[in-house]
């Protein structure tokens, strides 16, 4: 089953597919030049939006869950990208220790972590599941509906190094995204290697750092197949520190919310979109609060933004913001809303699906915390362009396109690594 | 539909899937340490035969055709391997050339050299079909059953190049066992890749380098998981240029079919296997005739050989033997013989089918030339082994056995290669 876009099948989109269809042995080129300079992360997902006349990508997490929402038949692709990915890092492993959230009970993550320990046994490792949360002291199994069991259990630090009970990893792999900072027990972890690095937690990551390295790579892009990058790079203006106590500083953001409003009624002039544009006013790194707010008219925004600073208050840190041209998801399962999330292992999209959710609308958030998303798997795979037909007509080939605009959001990850690494060497 | 074995599940073969099982990860990281050191064939399909007791390579194929053979599932992961082994040889490569068999204008080398064409194409290359045959002499469209065509070209050779009218590949790919001999325009192609290696045809191949490595690979192999390596290795004798002549030539090699039958023996009652052993007598090297002949007892052995002589008197060089244990097939989809092969590209296992034959014996060679065969790709994934399944009951889990034999075998085709290197340094 594939979603379908509610916009007539013509337009800017199509012509987009059709220049990605044409371009697929120059992309794959540029891609593969691309990772010989740079280091893909561990791995991805990417949160796709199709507007119908635009394809972005609006969230990059390098922490992915949900890996139990691929097809089985996505499992061996999965498999082989991991083996490529080990064999890079450390092909020497025999035994990879995943560091799951620290509130790891729900069925869902649960579910997900016993999919991850599956595609790293299968790529030939031993796989145990350390939790650094100080509540587990006791390593403890779990039953999973499906008859499976997980089994966490408390890290164990040494001077250097991060292990379980008798099981002492090569790898440590981070599959919780540490949104409450970096906790002392995995700093100094220098004897093994620890996946994906610190640094590409909230505690470091900026929104805006990642959008300015898309940026780029949309430009590069946009010039390689001729096509103009606003196509599949949504704006953003990063705000940062805000003041939403004082008139002046409300004032101020809602100036540049305007700015950007009328940058982006132009470029939909352009275009001849008859759709009304918005703007999305996110925090620029995820741990300072969740605010997030959809904008169309700032006619009412004062208020909100009034309500929302007095909401913030109790925030740990200053709320620093970014401002991003709101994509929207134009796709839909029968009623219900749909967002392409695209996954990826070192540099191979392994597969995806739909997340979908039938009460909130096509400008939302819908993988705001605590939406219950539905998700639909791709159906078939993101590798199998089938030149010829159609644009818009094949599910392969828009599966096809949204893996190439999953792996440029990656490679801006890559850069946005590279480029906030504390370790790097300077030579600018 | 998975063939079923014809012996009963129990016995050494399934001690052999539980040990394989049970060391998965250990022989993952073997794999990826000997990968560490050694160069993958760029592809390969290893033919494996399982008599029940025991499971075996019997033939290892450095230009496999038949990739259209595989299901349409396996088609990402031949994609992902493709990428993986592109990257590693010319990242740089915009333009791949297939050189197809000299007569490729069967229906069944044609569907392959499409399927071939598709791989590389979404692996991301512009992919064109140079024949190095003398009487191809322009370029011929051919139309194929399902709506595809296949584009024969004439390759042109300058100094140092090879390609077709307008393309300069960075990469050309044999698809032709050079039986006949290596072709002048394929020598001293010197600043292309030309894969596999010339040194991988018959003229240079002799099974016995081959089956020596792969010796070498099972006894390490065996040490690894603990089990007796003749239950993957096929015994051999590299007998050398034989004399089917003179009487005295004729009893030498008599002599040494009945040595091997009883080293057989012994080892078929050691593991109290009440099959009758038979000993395989077939060319060393493809190409000096197709002499093939199974022997069960030595009986009517020498006037066998007699004729055989008689006929070979024609053969372009002296017969070179090799004897090897014949390893039974005891696989049937309904009554048909079946055998499994293996397909790998780089180092990565893609994708299996049956070779099946219902006139053939269990003991009988399956691709003998001119043989009809009814392909049946495997219904699983070779990456998918199930933990905790009884043994011989999962088809994941023999397909994973078979991709582990597969990949031996493909290990061994490494060790031959480097050994039968022509331009290698020797240090020895």
């Amino acid at each position: 089953m594939v979603p379908h876009l509610v916009t007539a099948l013509t337009g800017p989109i199509n012509e987009l597919e059709q220049r990605v269809l044409d371009s697929m042995p120059a992309i794959e080129r540029w891609f593969r030049l691309e990772w010989m300079e740079h280091t893909p992360p561990f791995y991805t997902a990417v949160d796709v939006r199709n507007a119908g006349f635009k394809l972005a990508p609006v969230d990059t997490n390098f922490y992915p869950g949900g890996w139990n929402n691929l097809t089985p038949a996505m499992l061996p692709l999965a498999v082989q990208a991991a083996q490529a990915a080990i064999e890079k890092i450390c092909p020497e492993a025999r035994n990879l220790l995943i560091v799951p959230e620290n509130n790891a009970r729900g069925t869902f993550h649960l579910s997900n972590l016993a999919q991850m320990r599956r595609i790293f046994h299968m790529a030939g490792l031993n796989v145990r599941i350390g939790s650094i949360s100080p509540e587990v002291k006791k390593s403890t199994t779990i039953e999973l509906p499906g008859g499976e069991s997980i089994t966490i259990e408390p890290v164990i630090r040494t001077k250097g190094r991060l292990g379980v009970k008798d099981f002492d990893p090569c790898t440590i792999l981070l599959n919780n995204d540490l949104r409450a900072g970096v906790p002392g027990i995995l700093e100094e972890v220098n004897e093994q290697y620890l996946l994906p690095p610190l640094h590409a937690s909230w505690t470091t990551r900026r929104k805006s750092t990642h959008f300015k390295a898309y940026e780029e790579v949309a430009k590069r892009f946009g010039k390689l197949i001729g096509v103009d990058p606003w196509l599949i790079n949504p704006m953003f203006d990063k705000y940062g520190v805000v003041d939403l106590v004082t008139p002046a500083g409300i004032d101020a953001l809602v100036q540049r919310v305007d700015a950007m409003l009328t940058k982006v009624k132009k470029k939909y002039k352009e275009y001849g979109i008859k759709e009304r544009p918005f703007v999305v006013i996110k925090a620029d790194n995820r741990t300072s609060g969740n605010a997030i707010l959809s904008v169309r008219d700032t006619k009412d925004l004062e208020t909100k933004l009034r309500k929302m600073g007095a909401g913030l208050d109790a925030a740990p840190a200053p709320l620093e913001l970014i401002l991003q041209e709101g994509v929207l998801t134009n796709e839909r399962v029968n009623d219900a809303v749909a967002e392409p999330v695209v996954y990826l292992m070192d540099r191979y999209v392994v597969g995806g699906f739909y997340r979908m959710h039938a009460e909130r609308g096509e400008d939302e958030n819908l993988s705001a915390p605590g939406s219950a998303y539905v998700p639909l798997a791709f159906a078939e795979s993101t590798h199998l362009p089938q030149p010829g037909v159609r644009p818009g007509a094949s599910a392969p080939n828009r599966f096809y396109m949204y893996g190439v605009i999953g792996r440029l959001a990656m490679l801006a990850g890559s850069y946005e690594l590279e480029a906030t690494d504390p370790d790097a060497e300077r030579y600018d």
